[in-house]
């Protein structure tokens, strides 16, 4: 028996895994078991620490409910989310599809289904305002009889699941795009928000000196038959937050300013953005999917 | 704003935490992230891989309670715990200390007492072994009264948490040396036995073709006023899985071989182990502790 020591314990771990069947899980393993040890050396990780990081992962799956999951906010904290949202993006995105944003921990699904214009609001009041334009395919034409689902805070920055018995929803909504591909929603104008911060994700973004907030955004998830699903979020400009969001989810290319008196808006009225969602044809080997789930189906797994 | 891209994101996530006030803590949160990173870009995760891993975590995390620590477990497969250990073994160990292993996910706080020779096995049946000899200093020099503690399975392999009530203590019980540092404990052979698999870290030990075994062991924890606690254990030599510890914790000093008619074994026909345990005076800026704690205590935080 050779004694191991701190570094041939690696080795030792990696080959003793080395017979894992399946290639892939070998290959993501080993990997993870070089960065890990990597990362405990250098920091040279001492057990009272340990101990804390042990203590810190129990209470972060413990916080998980279903319709919490404190793993995902914990992803999306450390960055983790958007990078493997971007690799996804570089890997599987065609063309001049709309760039992608995380799903975050508040999609739920089953949302109730409106007509073209409605309101989503069908419980929360405050500054109304209108989103609307097409859902269009690589070549610019409308792609009839797609799905808009939009979620999103109300003007107080909280979510349905925040205010409300957990049956109740609001401020969320499937629509269909006509012949043309044309949407139109209406909703409130939403507030910015903290991430939860009653967990022990916010005790550490505390720890951390960080504000803890998101800026203003609507969430997107667009499905069309035999196109690639598209997650994404249009972001608020006038933010205070829009430079230094606390899940790091913002790209230039999704960020709006709402108007009135915007040309073709089915409402002049109201504040209004006009965005045309760009979708691609779903690839023979596409590996992408949604950074992000409805906390329940994590739960029941 | 500049639009984040794979490898821009990890300097992001870092910015955003350098207001960190405690320097330490800013320190580890960096290096997390870059091999965080770093493991996922050089995997090329993909997003149903990492929801995999969110579910997974999760888990791991919901499987805790006060009498099982299924992240120590999964600290302990990765070989994590090892790598803390001899970290720490190597920072703060003195002269000729006894080598360290790890606590466990089966130590328990206020482990009833026993006299010299007395058995630990007040429930549990099967073939009797002795462990004794002293604990000594640096120079070699009996330490009195000096706190052995030891817990082990039955000779089934089971530890009373897992054949018992929660509330009966069994195979586990603190001595005291005597004046000239000497100990004996009267027991039970352990037998070697499978780490949990019935949870989240037993379906990856699995998926790995690991057998999932630890040699038989007794672990010991030995506290002296003055003195730094030594958390250990003793191997047994003839188990088929001496070579192959599922959580990488056995080391060549620690091999014990237990036999009869031993000179100056108390009960010379009993299967006996002689060690003499020895340990250090604790150091000004010992960073050392245990690699491990009682579940309830974490559960409990």
């Amino acid at each position: 028996m050779a004694d191991l020591d701190q570094n041939t314990v690696t080795e030792a771990v990696i080959a003793q895994m080395a017979d894992t069947p399946d290639p892939r899980l070998r290959e993501v393993m080993a990997s993870l078991v070089r960065h890990l040890h990597g990362f405990a050396r250098e920091v040279k990780l001492t057990p009272a620490e340990w101990l804390a990081a042990i203590g810190f992962l129990t209470r972060v799956g413990q916080t998980c409910t279903p319709i919490r999951q404190e793993f995902i906010l914990l992803s999306d904290t450390l960055g983790l989310s958007r990078l493997v949202n971007l690799m996804d993006d570089k890997a599987n995105r065609v063309g001049e599809a709309t760039e992608t944003s995380l799903l975050g921990p508040f999609y739920r699904e089953a949302a109730p289904q409106f007509g073209y214009g409605e309101s989503i609001a069908t419980r929360a009041k405050g500054p109304e305002m209108m989103l609307f334009g097409r859902v269009v395919n690589e070549a610019g034409e409308g792609v009839p009889h797609a799905t808009v689902e939009i979620w999103q805070t109300d003007a107080d920055g909280a979510y349905d699941l925040q205010v409300n018995n957990p049956e109740v929803m609001d401020m969320r909504g499937q629509f269909r795009t006509d012949a043309e591909g044309r949407y139109a929603i209406r909703t409130l104008i939403p507030l910015g928000y903290s991430i939860p911060m009653d967990g022990p994700v916010g005790a550490m973004v505390r720890a951390q000196n960080r504000h803890g907030f998101r800026p203003a955004h609507i969430h997107v998830l667009i499905g069309a038959e035999g196109y690639r699903e598209l997650v994404t979020a249009l972001y608020l400009g006038d933010d205070d937050h829009i430079d230094s969001d606390t899940v790091f989810g913002v790209s230039e290319s999704l960020v709006v300013h709402p108007r009135a008196g915007l040309e073709g808006a089915p409402d002049p009225a109201l504040p209004s953005v006009r965005y045309d969602f760009r979708i691609a044809r779903k690839a023979a080997h596409d590996t992408s999917g949604r950074v992000g789930a409805d906390p329940s189906k994590i739960a029941a797994e």
